[in-house]
C-alpha cells in the first residue's frame, strides 16, 4: 500500500513539473502558430525576442536539476514496463538530451541557425554557393561537436538522427536505401521507357480560395480529423502544430496547382490525427503525442498517398470536386487520378511524387554522412549533388539555387533530420499491409467514403500508443518485424505499374 | 561616469528582468485571445490548465525576493524624475500590488471567482438573486481582506480603486457624480419632454458579415489603427489586447444591429491605437502601452462617441456605408446620425448611449460602496438596485436577471472598476477640449476623412507618455487641470441639444 503511494506521489511530481514546461512548450508552439498564420507583419522583432525568452524558459525548466531529482525519485518507484515507467524514460530522454549538449554549444548553434539562415536566404537568392559555404562549415562542426556529446556507439551520424528518430542507426538507414535504390531508379526508368503518357495541366487553374477551403475541410472531417479538437488555418508553409490532444492546429495553402490544398490538407489531417488520437488521460504529459519523426511521417503520407491518392477516395470525392470546381467537369476520374499520381523526376524535392520522392532524401543522406565524416568538403558538395541527381534521377540542376541550397535543414542545423522522410513513407506502406492482414482490404469502403475502420486499427495500433514505446518497439509491436522496405517496394511498384499500364 | 555605468546596469537588469515577465504575460495574454477567437470547443479544459500555469509563473516571477532586490538596487541609482526613474516606478507598483496581498488570499479569490462567475451565469439564467447572494457576500468579504492588505488612507474603497485607476480615490469619484447627477438626469428628462422623435429601427437588419468587416476595417484604418502593428477578428464580447506595441489586436462582433459592428471597431480601435502609440523603445517594459483603464476608456471613448458619432464623421463615411449597405439609401445622413445618437433610459449598461451611460455607472459605484461599507446588506441589493433605476432613470428592472444581475464585475471580484468607465466618458471631453484650444475644431477635417491631425494630437501628448506618468500627473500635465465634468457637461449638453432639436 505505502509503495503504492510513494509511486504514485513520486510519478505524480514529475507529471506536475512536466506539466510546467508543457505550459512552456505550448505558449511558444501557439507564439510559433500564430507568425505564421496570423502575426502583422510589424511584430516580427518583438516576437523573436517574446519566443527566445520562452524557449530559455523552457529549456531552463528542463535542465534544472530539480528535474533530474524528480526523474530519479520517479524512476525507483514505477513498476518496470508500466505506462508510468514509459513516462519516466521519455522525461529522462528529454532530460538528457537537453542536459548532455553544454549551453554554450546550444546557444552557439541557436545563433548561427539564426545567421546562417538569413545567409541562406540571400545565398539561395543570389544562387552563391561561395557565400553559404563557410556558414555551412561551421554548422557541419557544431553539429559533430553536438553528436560528441550527446554521444553515440558506432558512428557520429547516429547520435544526431537519434534526436528525430529515437533508436535509428545510421546502419538501418543505408539498408533501407540500400534495399529500395535500384527498384525505384528502375521503376522510375521503366515509366519513362515504358509508361503511359500522363497529363496533368488541368490541376492548375484559378481555384477559388473559398472554395479550396470548404473542400479541404470536408475531405479533412470525411477522414477523421475532429474539428471540435482542433482547426485548419492558412499558411505560406503549411504545417500542424498543437499544445494537447484536445487542440491540434492544420494549415494549409491555396495555389493554382489543385494539389497543393488537397494533398497538403490531407497529409497536415494525417499529422494531425494522429495527435488527436493520443489518450486524453496522458495529455500534456511526456508520453502524449506522437512518438518521433518517421512515425509521424508515416501518418500523414498513409492519409496522403495511400489514401488520398488512391483510385477510390476520388471514386467517392470526385464528383463533388467537379461539382465544386466546374472546369474539372471534363476530366473522366481516370486521368484526374493518374494526374495526382504523376511520376517525374525533377530538381525539387518538396514537389517531387511518391516514387522519386526518396531519391531525393537518399542524395541529401549520402551527402550529409560524407560531410559529417569528412569525406566530402563544403566546397566539394554542388559538384556530389549534381552528380548524384544526375545519376539517380536523371536531372542536373541548372543553378545551386534549384541544387543544394533548396533546403532550408542543413542552415538550421539539421542534420541527420532528411532519413524521418524517408523512413514514414516506408512504415507507412508496412502499417497498410499489416492493416490489410488484419481487417482485409480496406479500399471498397474508401469508395464509399467510410474511413472510420481504417482509422480505428491506425488509432488502436499507432495513436493511441502515444509515446509510450520506442520508435523501433512500437513498429515491432504493431507490425510484428523491424521496419523493413519490402512492403513499400511491393505496394508502390503495383500501385504505378498500374497507373502507368505497364 | 561609473555613476552612469552602474544606473544604466541596474536599470538594465531589472528591464531584463521585466521581459521575462513581459514574455509571461504575452503568452497568458495570446492564449486568451486565442481562447476567444479561435480555440475549438473541446480545447477549454487544456487551455485552463496551461493559462492556470503560466498566470502562476507569471505571478511567482513578480513577487520573487529577486525582483524585490532589483528593483530596489535601480530605485537607488536612477536620477529622479528621469523616464527610467518611472519605469523603476511602475515596476515597484505592480511588484508591491502583487506582494502586498498573501498568496493564500490570492488563490482564495480565483478560485471563488471561477465558481462565482459558474454560480452567477445560472442565477441570472434562473433569475434567482437568492442562489447568488452568498456567493457575492463571501466575494465583498475577500474584497475587505485584500483592501485591508492593499491598504488605504481615507477609505476602504480607495485601496480597490487604485487596483485600476492609480491615485484616484471615492472622494474624487463622488465629486464627478456629484457634479454630473443631476445634469444628466435633467437632460434626459428634457429629452424625453422636449426632444424630438428619433427612429433608430433603420438600424436593424441583415448586414453581411463580410460587408461589415470589410467597412469596419476601412473606417479603422481610416482613423489611424496600424494593420502593420495590429489585426482585427471576431470575438463574441469584443475586446482590445496585444503584447507588443507592435502588435495589437482587436475584436469585433457582427450583429443585427449595424452598431455594434460599427462602434464597437471605433471603440476598440481607440484602445488599439493608444497601445500603438506607446514609444517603440519602451517596448515590453513597464512603462509601456496605456496607463489605467480611466485614461485607456477616454481613447475608446473619444473615437467610438466624440469623433465616430460626430455628424462629420458621416458626411464623410455615410456615402461608402449606403452604397456597401443599400437598405440605407433612402435614409438621410440627418436621421442617420440622430439614430446612432439616440437617446433611451434603458435597463442594460452596455446597450447604453452616451448620456444615460454615466447614471448606469453612478448607481454601480454607490452600491458597491455601501455593500463595502456595509451599509447595505447584500441581501437587500436587488431592492436598492431597482429604487435607484426609477430615480435616476425611470425604469424599474422587471426580473434581478436584467436588474442587479447583469453585469459580470462582482461575481469576478472585481469591486472598485466601475468607475473608471465613468472617468474615460469625462477625460475624452476633457482631452477633446484642449486640444480644440490647442489645435483648433478638428471637426471639418473629419468630415474630409482627415483624423491626422487629431490622431497626432493624442499620440504626442497621450499616447506617447505610457505610464511615465501616474494618472492623475498626466491629466493635468495634458489639459493643465485635475480631471473634472465641465468640458463633459458642456460637451454632452450641446451635442443632444442640437441632435434633438432643443
Amino acid at each position: 500500500m505505502s509503495s503504492t503511494i510513494e509511486t504514485t506521489s513520486a510519478v505524480q511530481a514529475l507529471k506536475e513539473r512536466f506539466y510546467d514546461i508543457d505550459a512552456l512548450g505550448a505558449a511558444s508552439a501557439m507564439m510559433d502558430w500564430d507568425q505564421q498564420c496570423f502575426m502583422p507583419h510589424g511584430a516580427a522583432e518583438a516576437r523573436s525576442h517574446h519566443t527566445s525568452i520562452l524557449g530559455r524558459m523552457h529549456h531552463e525548466a528542463i535542465v534544472a536539476d530539480e528535474t533530474g531529482r524528480l526523474i530519479e525519485e520517479a524512476a525507483n518507484a514505477v513498476v518496470p514496463e508500466s505506462e508510468e515507467a514509459a513516462l519516466v524514460r521519455v522525461a529522462k530522454r528529454s532530460y538528457d538530451l537537453a542536459t548532455k549538449v553544454p549551453a554554450s554549444l546550444v546557444a552557439e548553434k541557436l545563433r548561427l541557425a539564426a545567421i546562417g539562415h538569413e545567409v541562406w536566404v540571400k545565398a539561395r537568392k543570389d544562387n552563391d554557393f561561395k557565400a553559404f559555404a563557410p556558414t555551412l562549415e561551421k554548422m557541419i562542426e557544431i553539429c559533430r561537436q553536438e553528436a560528441e556529446h550527446l554521444g553515440y556507439e558506432d558512428h557520429i551520424y547516429d547520435a544526431l538522427l537519434d534526436q528525430y528518430e529515437e533508436g535509428a542507426k545510421k546502419t538501418d538507414v543505408e539498408a533501407m536505401f540500400g534495399t529500395v535504390r535500384k527498384p525505384l531508379v528502375d521503376l522510375v526508368k521503366d515509366i519513362k521507357a515504358d509508361g503511359r503518357d500522363i497529363d496533368n495541366a488541368f490541376l492548375t487553374g484559378d481555384w477559388p480560395e473559398e472554395k479550396q477551403r470548404a473542400f479541404t475541410e470536408n475531405i479533412v472531417t470525411a477522414i477523421g480529423f475532429d474539428f471540435e479538437r482542433g482547426r485548419q488555418d492558412t499558411a505560406p508553409h503549411p504545417f500542424c502544430t498543437g499544445w494537447s490532444v484536445t487542440d491540434v492546429r492544420l494549415t494549409t495553402r491555396f495555389q493554382p496547382l489543385l494539389n497543393s490544398a488537397v494533398f497538403g490538407s490531407l497529409h497536415e489531417a494525417g499529422h494531425g490525427m494522429y495527435e488527436q488520437g493520443s489518450p486524453l488521460a496522458w495529455d500534456r504529459t511526456p508520453i502524449a503525442g506522437g512518438v518521433s519523426l518517421g512515425i509521424h511521417e508515416s501518418q500523414s503520407r498513409f492519409w496522403e498517398n495511400i489514401v488520398g491518392r488512391s483510385r477510390e477516395f476520388w471514386v467517392c470525392f470526385y464528383p463533388e470536386l467537379q461539382k465544386t470546381f466546374p472546369a474539372l467537369s471534363g476530366v473522366p476520374l481516370d486521368d484526374f487520378h493518374r494526374a495526382v499520381n504523376k511520376v517525374e523526376p525533377s530538381l525539387i524535392r518538396v514537389e517531387a511524387d511518391e516514387v522519386t520522392y526518396n531519391l531525393h532524401i537518399l542524395i541529401r543522406f549520402e551527402i550529409e554522412c560524407a560531410l559529417l565524416e569528412g569525406s566530402l568538403g563544403v566546397h566539394d558538395l554542388p559538384e556530389a549533388w549534381n552528380a548524384k541527381y544526375a545519376d539517380y534521377l536523371g536531372v542536373t540542376p541548372p543553378s545551386d539555387a534549384l541544387g543544394c541550397m533548396q533546403d532550408v535543414h542543413w542552415s538550421a542545423g539539421l542534420v541527420g533530420y532528411f532519413p524521418t522522410y524517408s523512413m514514414g513513407n516506408l512504415l507507412s506502406y508496412q502499417f497498410l499491409a499489416k492493416m490489410t492482414d488484419e481487417i482485409g482490404d480496406q479500399r471498397a469502403l474508401w469508395a464509399k467514403g467510410e474511413f472510420g475502420l481504417t482509422l480505428r486499427w491506425l488509432q488502436e495500433n499507432v495513436y493511441s500508443q502515444g509515446k509510450r514505446y520506442t520508435p523501433p518497439d512500437l513498429v515491432q509491436r504493431v507490425t510484428g518485424k523491424p521496419m523493413g522496405a519490402d512492403d513499400y517496394l511491393a505496394g508502390i511498384t503495383a500501385k504505378y505499374r498500374a497507373i502507368y499500364g505497364m
